[in-house]
């Protein structure tokens, strides 16, 4: 636990890049996809089968643990890292996103926010102090800013109010943040601004002058095309310092990761494929597979016999398919697997590219897989 | 797989056995406990976990299976070992049992039973020779007779006219088993005959008489008392031929599987060590404990610090409280988990005991350390 926390830069290719993230909980290789342990969980997944499909480091939510079990108890547990068994790399987002999305009743202002917690209904305030102080307790590595993420389309005045909030709140985490000396461990400050580039710019202009150990780019995933999505990160993170890591929160599929790598991203998270293999649905090399289709009833062929993942090499699209139909626990567990073993496998293809400088047809083929299809494994 | 069925009686202790089973996929320790792998999945768990908790062989359920995905299909996949990637022995029961408890609209006749299917409203037969062939399509390493399985209390009239139907199919079922030539695989009887204990005996001796490779004793724990329950089967068990394992369907509770031990029983299949692992308790060494109490939140023990599993000496009490509260499917997972392994070790404990002639002892100290209950482990 003696590790500060560092980022070094090995490879670029293009835009890409390959790279390293040293934390106090050991080493992360970037670009690195994050699964996401909401309740201080994997949905369904052992901590060493998280690990087995490749995973360095797994995002837990503020928000929910905040609320249940509680930071303060996690704490006198010994920490997130104890309480989940989860001896890697953990990343805590700040609760903001989810205080934003997920409270019917919340109020909003400079000092922070109030929320009623849909558990229990209790009146719960959440200020940038106080998320860097649980983010604390749960021992995070890399701990986010508290910020104000807003969903798209919004009007400009919107945008430009909520990345306002966000920067000074970012001043505040930082200054709760240095007041706490947690030798080695990090935080992130969160570049808003919407889908407005003189918004971002002026976002990541004055994060980069607060100065942080990586940034992450918000607000996007929330409802716009991929297109601007990808626009925007391909403006933003050029402004962003290169000697620290890039983070594009809550995406998404394999193709917005490929994308967003090939235009600056090191990190990610999302609950896609997880989510979605607890309702039937795989990512593999051939694209995404409905299992619940009845096309996979007599299938005796595993998902992609080449997989580095045992999972995904030996249980048959048959069994699959009746798991899937019969809502069979295991069935989620299988494909929740399965699927972030693939998203694994992408990061690493993606960094082994970028390494060898080959990233473009690293890409070019991935996507001519996904669409040529299901078929070719026949 | 060119292991032929055999039992081998190795010793005993009072009317304790210990003994060994060989099947073609393999061999049984008993006294053993088979998890239920109703929808060809032990619930939640991957194969090879169930394996890790000492697990020998699993069973089928065949009303499931025949339903959905079918056998047919089962049969062309390869059969139910490959299908659920399960490689050791495999029981099926003959679905009678669910037939029975499971069908709202069902008809019985001398030739079989016709039942609407919860799954989509057909109607489906279920004969003594169709759960015969319906068995050889999954390739159940040891089949079940079908029998006519009736709830507690009943009539003497409808008891003995239950067991006589089931007699009867009982000698359909072995003249179509023996016609299918399954070199090696077994097919057990079932005693029937309520609480009565000259219907179980004349039960008995007219399977013997038949002949099987094992006999069961069912219609047991179908609402009776426990009392009542171990009457039946010290009445029973020793009317059964000594070289030949006796099964317990459907049993039952840790105390249950040790009496019924002590009184001659070799086999046990049982939903509760996952069904109660789904639901937030855990079966220890220590008695039973339910998760759900808040007395657990901040206790940052494990369950048994002492198991032989990994998965009851790692997790903290306060993080399966946390999971049980937030109903994570991880919590089911290593829940079921840890109630299997304790059944397993359960067993290997008896079988220790048994070999070394102290199984008495061994009942009392297991008695005592659950009635002393888990304050003894602070």
């Amino acid at each position: 636990m003696s590790n500060a926390f560092s980022f070094r830069l090995q490879t670029t290719d293009g835009a890409a890049r390959r790279g390293e993230i040293v934390t106090p909980h050991g080493r992360v290789q970037t670009p690195a996809f994050m699964p996401v342990g909401t309740q201080a969980t994997v949905k369904g997944l052992m901590p060493e089968a998280v690990a087995a499909t490749g995973a360095e480091i797994v995002l837990g939510n503020t928000y929910h643990l905040m609320l249940r079990p509680g930071a303060e108890r996690i704490a006198a547990l010994g920490g997130l890292h104890a309480f989940m068994n989860w001896p890697l790399p953990l990343l805590t987002d700040s609760g903001g996103f989810q205080v934003m999305s997920l409270s019917a009743l919340r109020r909003l202002e400079e000092h922070g926010v109030t929320f009623r917690s849909h558990l229990d209904g209790a009146m719960v305030e959440l200020s940038p102090e106080r998320a860097i102080e649980i983010q604390a307790l749960l021992g995070a590595d890399i701990a986010m800013q508290l910020d104000e993420c807003i969903g798209l389309p919004a009007s400009a005045e919107e945008i430009a109010r909520a990345m306002q909030l966000s920067l000074r709140w970012a001043e505040r985490c930082k200054r709760a943040f240095e007041g706490r000396v947690r030798e080695g461990y990090a935080l992130f400050g969160i570049v808003q601004g919407g889908d407005d580039p003189a918004l971002r710019a002026e976002s990541a202009k004055a994060l980069t002058g607060i100065g942080f150990e990586g940034y992450a780019i918000g607000g996007l995933a929330v409802g716009e095309p991929q297109e601007v999505m990808l626009k925007i990160v391909a403006e933003t993170a050029p402004m962003l310092p290169q000697d620290r890591p890039r983070y594009l929160m809550g995406v998404g599929t394999p193709d917005d990761l490929l994308q967003a790598v090939a235009r600056g991203i090191d990190m990610f998270d999302c609950v896609l494929p997880t989510r979605n293999g607890r309702h039937g649905m795989a990512f593999t090399r051939y694209g995404s597979i409905n299992l619940a289709n009845a096309r996979h009833a007599n299938d005796a062929r595993p998902l992609d016999e080449q997989s580095a993942h045992p999972t995904a090499r030996t249980y048959s699209r048959a069994y699959l398919h009746h798991l899937t139909k019969a809502n069979e626990l295991l069935g989620q567990v299988l494909l929740s697997t399965i699927n972030l073993a693939y998203y694994q496998a992408l990061m690493a293809g993606m960094r082994e590219a970028i390494a060898a400088k080959r990233f473009a047809d690293f890409q070019a083929a991935t996507k001519a897989r996904w669409e040529q299809g299901d078929i070719a494994t026949m």
